[in-house]
């Protein structure tokens, strides 16, 4: 792999943001060859009304830049809109479109044309009142690459949390921990660090599932009878982890300073905190898959799309992600 | 009320911490009268253990005092011990003891002799063995003055965290989000923000139950059949009432900016922010009580006892805010 690697950017829906963070960021020049997978017209039209002189440079199949575009130029591999897209307006004929781009920026990672996918924020609701079943970019990507078992991790400086259940129901979050899960996750935690964040031997904290970790059983069995037996025998594969521990005495300074990850159990037990400390500057990546794909962690923000009031600086830490996980 | 008040101070499990804190904090003078309702014989022997020299200056029933004790002093309304404590061994002989001290507090704060109380860790699980059964200073004091329903708040600097259910296991969190229970919880914050803390029109931010509060019903339907339908009704009756929101979005900044406390459905859904943004200096506060009781955040540290390796800043925002609530 050369210096320089190649990378596919999908704008997401093109109804919201996407479009305009990716103009936004093509001001500045990269240090990879970024193509963004996206229909030209749109690029176009969205920068004229964010007042962006930004050249769009198109390439494809048969001619694929090997070099970084120069500052205020962006490559693109034109994929095209079923009808014109108004900023802010969602428009169902356009989900093919949307899945069109995932699945072209997928087989390029896959076939090696690219080293890795940054996605900007699809919207899951105008896809699906297409006709189209879609839960999300993870879910999509990991049918695509036969993935049984993905992990979604978000990152920012300093912190990194990954989810054992990720968009479950509250109610349905404990029967979903089962030892299975819970190692097969660990599993791939760990392995993700190691391979694709370079990190010799990770150390993980693990939250309980319960509140104080179930404070000896007091306030919930799982702690006793599903996690800490699960972490025993992770352990005796040569996993590092700490836990189970509370989730309100484990996401301080002094336990997280220790650590290369945290494993919270469920969506809101893991995400507020990352999410208050990241403030605006955190990426989401899934781990488990055969192609490094990274991604914003906000979403389409409708109402904001076309009007040159967005922050670059999730998209910014997912493509610095991108470039370290493949490096 | 005089400008000079006076509070109850309890130090809790006499093997823990609670004593060390109430000696290092004796140091300072307090702008109050704050009486530490507590075994004399423990604090001296502590004392001589953390090489601190503090006066022990006896107060109680018929002698109490009305200016603040001198820095270097503490008021000590004496309440012996089965037996003599030994940092960081429990001895569960001594745990009507620690009740004692308790119901002297509150006791104490019900008739008028105290303007509130403020608690340092006792250890549920040797009350218990002692065969009383305790679930905590909250519920204590709740039946203590005959009060139905308590809610617990957490506060730091810049946030407040109110919480629906506490110390519930995970898996009966969702069952217990009733609308009688929100409607209850909800009006005793709003009534104490404003009764309690001064502040004329409480603007209260909610979470939601499920990950992204619900998607529109995609990811659990609590919001809509409960939690909206509720905080609609709240509304009605004044409540400035925000949400229901997502958890991971809400505890950014730029929400948190507008706001006066937030109102989390579940322990581990609020108080990580928390603990994460409070960094040590945290105080649990009992809403609803018809007394002003605030607690430090933090357990017994039967290992740290007796070392003077403790930090003060919980048990110091403790008191701050116990003098600010009774103003």
């Amino acid at each position: 792999m050369s210096a320089v690697r190649r990378f596919a950017l999908t704008p997401g829906e093109p109804a919201g943001i996407g479009p305009d963070l990716c103009l936004l960021l093509a001001r500045q020049a990269q240090p990879h060859a970024l193509v963004a997978v996206a229909s030209r017209a749109l690029l176009a039209a969205r920068a004229v009304q964010l007042g962006l002189a930004i050249e769009l440079l198109e390439v494809g199949p048969g001619a694929w830049p090997d070099s970084p575009a120069p500052a205020g130029s962006l490559y693109v591999w034109d994929t095209p809109l079923a009808v014109p897209a108004v900023a802010g307006q969602l428009d169902a004929r356009n989900a093919g479109y949307v899945l069109e781009t995932l699945l072209r920026a997928g087989n390029g990672c896959v076939n090696g044309n690219f080293a890795g996918m940054i996605t900007a924020p699809v919207h899951k609701g105008v896809i699906n009142e297409a006709g189209i079943p879609f839960s999300g970019h993870t879910e999509f990507l990991a049918e695509l690459t036969r993935t049984e078992q993905v992990v979604m991790m978000l990152a920012t400086r300093g912190l990194r949390v990954a989810l054992v259940t990720t968009h479950l129901p509250l109610r349905a979050v404990a029967d979903a921990i089962t030892p299975e899960r819970l190692a097969r996750v660990a599993r791939i935690l760990d392995a993700d660090l190691r391979g694709k964040f370079g990190i010799a031997r990770p150390r993980i904290l693990v939250c309980g599932l319960n509140p104080h970790a179930g404070e000896g059983g007091h306030l919930g069995r799982e702690e006793i009878e599903v996690i800490e037996p699960t972490l025993a025998q992770l352990r005796g594969e040569g996993l590092d982890l700490v836990g189970p521990l509370p989730a309100d005495t484990l996401f301080t300074p002094k336990h997280l300073e220790h650590c290369d990850a945290v494993l919270a159990m469920y969506h809101d037990q893991g995400l507020p905190v990352l999410k208050y400390k990241g403030f605006g500057a955190a990426v989401n990546v899934t781990l488990g898959l055969p192609i490094v794909r990274t991604s914003v962690d906000h979403g389409t923000a409708l109402d904001l799309a076309g009007s040159g009031r967005v922050d670059t600086g999730s998209l910014q830490v997912a493509l610095e992600t991108a470039y370290q996980m493949s490096a």
